[in-house]
């Protein structure tokens, strides 16, 4: 009996959940951010506005929400047949999507309700799933694992810092150098050269 | 008298400035930031609420400029004797400082109202500028100029990444291996070596 009431509440919070998400994701797309509240979300999604309060307490909060669950892949990196290139190819996508509007506005929601929540941590983790898939590839084929850590402090980290605090997100160019210099550890060395040789 | 008007203008502007700058951070000290208002820093600060609508337009974007103006670094960093040395000393504090509730707090507001805004870029200028205050002290002592871009990808980037997106600020263990990547580059590499060497 507790497992199904558990799983009958499941399914109408879940419900809950996509028809906010929803409508907040339909008004981001319409509207001015000053015209997004509580209410206006509420009539929209068919719920009150208490509801929303009880679910997630603030509008910074349900909006961080909405914002983890939008910088979530909905697909795989592309296998271009080796390692470097499959991290060549993310990396492109990943700047071009962060470094958008839309993008640092997510990035925006996320922060501005950061204090004691896990929204940013789910950000690098959702990178680190991404690299994984393609480390993981890359030791199907034979290549030695990519450096998950290196790639986010050499790579990651200065394609973030330079889109949040130099709003001067880096070219393809600048992409390559920086990848270059992870090229240069000695734990890629091998496996970079084994990419480029069968390139 | 148009200039007679502008100083004039100038003054009490500051001092309107001033006073709600230090209501903010009094309440900060004290008080949660729910209990943080408008109409609460206007009465502390003996000013109208309209005056800091109108000069600030938001709370977000009181806070986010209360914000920027207490991370402006109030000395030069300190002098070591080597260029290597000064950065070092320097890192050490800028982790202390950014990893903390407060500087984290400092950097939630600032994000919280980037859009449109040059604050995130202020931040970033405060560190270049405390960065060339350090190379041209090196310069002056005859060491090769520190590569200042190369520094804020190599170091601040990833120290800023693991704070803001994994909430795991390095140790000084991992600040010196950071540091230890720009001494293996080409253009930090006599720097690096004479420092060292006159150590």
């Amino acid at each position: 009996m507790a497992v199904r009431e558990g799983i009958r509440c499941g399914g109408r919070s879940a419900r809950i959940q996509a028809e906010v998400h929803k409508a907040v994701k339909e008004m981001q797309a319409e509207a001015g951010r000053d015209e997004i509240t509580v209410p206006a979300i509420a009539a929209r999604a068919g719920v009150t506005p208490s509801t929303i309060y009880r679910r997630w307490g603030t509008l910074a909060e349900l909006l961080a929400d909405v914002a983890v669950e939008r910088l979530r892949p909905i697909a795989d990196p592309a296998d271009t047949g080796s390692t470097q290139g499959d991290v060549e190819a993310w990396i492109e996508q990943y700047v071009d999507e962060t470094a958008s509007d839309v993008g640092k506005a997510l990035l925006r929601d996320i922060f501005a309700n950061a204090a004691g929540t896990n929204n940013p941590i789910q950000c690098c983790n959702f990178t680190r799933e991404t690299l994984e898939v393609i480390r993981d590839r890359g030791v199907a084929r034979g290549e030695a694992p990519l450096d998950i850590d290196e790639i986010l402090d050499i790579v990651i980290a200065p394609i973030m810092y330079r889109i949040l605090f130099q709003n001067t997100p880096p070219t393809a160019e600048e992409c390559r150098k920086l990848l270059a210099r992870v090229r240069s550890l000695p734990s890629l060395d091998t496996q970079m050269k084994s990419a480029s040789l069968s390139a």
